[in-house]
């Protein structure tokens, strides 16, 4: 197997590109496809520094270096969850990258943000932890970005992330979120626009890419991670994958061209798609008609201190 | 394994029921199962007699046998494609079950329907057999069952054959062929209802079913379904179903709920959705702006006849 650019030995063969690549072609190609992604989808039309969430795993920190390779004003932010070893081997190995690329991170816990440890967060809010996390990190994302003066987020999202969303989505045709479903949301008052620029590379591309650039992503996994359903849509589109090879991006990118452009959202379904209201304390976006779940939740938590309960 | 009603010996475990039966009580619940679902869809309001187009197939036999006992009048009708042993067998096979149940059936071949052998059809068409054999099979069996004083024309498509079909159609995001997709298309003018009433069984349901009666299916396979991509699709989401058992149901049922009654089609994709001319020979509907397809191939073939090239 040879490199399509040089005809050096390939370091990876892409199929669905009908290609292979030597690392040098490689790493040229990875940053050709996510200077496309940006460009595309417009991206960074703010310009403006960046906020890139960095949670230590091979997309973020792919994410991280390759913004920072391409040009941009990174500003990484990492969120230690205190989830035992693997929290505490995540922010090493993030710290590691930093001071081996020279790219400053700012690392906040959990703990921090919200007043307390995460298990009591999951007991007082009633969330599943997958679902505690999720929210917690967007929120805070969101905060960070605009406290550091950066009216755009990055996350690591990639080809796959996004794949398993949408079809765990479709199985059970959650319309409301199907219509939110984006590789970038606008900004607006009080929200950092929301952008997905490794949308094009793979699970296995972006793994080659670290594995290529000896960046170390933790070994250990997430202690919540059992029981996710992500891994098994994952694998259901490796597994079409391996039959259709450019599947996974025909079903992401048709649904952006084909489904969201081109269907309209009924009207009584509009809220689903986009949350109207707007919390009283710190102006996020919320589907609540009052207080957003965080300050909610921060209130409780505060509250339950007062009472000696925490 | 006990049967959930009394407590014999299961035959079958049905884990997205939650339930096991007995040999008497899962012929029950297939009856009950198809009543249900011809009573939710009002497959048969029109009443009159319906033909059932029967392959040969553990699905078309059990359709035929199913609303047969349900009390329904049914005119059953065979298409011999003269796809060498595999259509001779299936011939048999469909003879014998109407003799052994006392059901008559009318066999019919695709040279006395099409004035010339499958072979030559194809060259001459320029489709794929697949294509080709649908098509076909579509258009005739609507012709018979209108010839027969039927306006409702039965299939034995079940539910992983809906899936599959549906899976196709969102991976390619083919989105006025899920329009299309319904278990029961109206009766109008030239045109017989068409409807799915095995749509809430599984492959794996049917092929008990008629196991369990003793019902020959055919051993050989069709000559041309090599490659043919719905097992990949049925694969899939045989895997799913053995982490998630409900998911075929939910995502099959969730797209008639959700999909097609909720989501406007846009005015200019409806042509897609509904084709709305007719063939002027014929009388058929036609996505094409003069003769159907059907009547030009036939025109075509006499041409070639006539020239003695056939």
């Amino acid at each position: 197997m040879k490199c399509t650019v040089c005809k050096d030995p390939a370091f990876i063969k892409i199929p669905r590109h009908n290609a292979a690549f030597c690392e040098t072609h490689f790493h040229e190609h990875v940053l050709r496809q996510v200077s496309r992604t940006v460009k595309n989808y417009r991206m960074f039309e703010n310009h403006g520094p960046i906020l890139v969430g960095v949670s230590g795993g091979k997309d973020s920190m792919g994410a991280w270096k390759i913004l920072s390779e391409l040009g941009y004003h990174v500003i990484a932010v990492h969120i230690n969850n205190g989830f035992g070893a693997y929290s505490r081997e995540s922010e090493e190995k993030v710290r590691r990258f930093s001071d081996q690329q020279q790219l400053p991170v700012h690392v906040y816990t959990f703990k921090a943000l919200m007043g307390c440890e995460f298990d009591e967060a999951c007991r007082l809010s009633g969330k599943p932890p997958c679902s505690l996390c999720g929210t917690v990190k967007r929120y805070f994302l969101n905060r960070l970005a605009l406290d550091h003066g950066c009216n755009t987020l990055a996350t690591g999202h990639n080809l796959d992330d996004e794949n398993a969303a949408l079809f765990s989505n479709v199985l059970h045709w959650y319309i409301g979120y199907m219509f939110r479903q984006s590789p970038v949301l606008p900004a607006e008052k009080g929200m950092a626009a929301r952008v997905k620029p490794l949308v094009m590379m793979t699970d296995r591309e972006m793994q080659k890419f670290i594995e290529m650039h000896q960046i170390e992503a933790p070994k250990s996994v997430c202690p919540h991670s059992k029981g996710a359903t992500s891994p098994v849509y994952k694998d259901t589109f490796n597994s079409l994958a391996a039959r259709m090879p450019g599947i996974k991006a025909e079903f992401y990118f048709g649904f952006l061209r084909t489904f969201k452009d081109q269907l309209p959202l009924p009207e009584h379904r509009e809220s689903e798609a986009e949350p109207v209201n707007r919390c009283p304390i710190c102006g996020y976006k919320t589907i609540k008609p009052d207080k957003c779940f965080i300050c909610d939740l921060k209130e409780r938590i505060a509250a339950e201190k007062e009472a000696g309960k925490l």
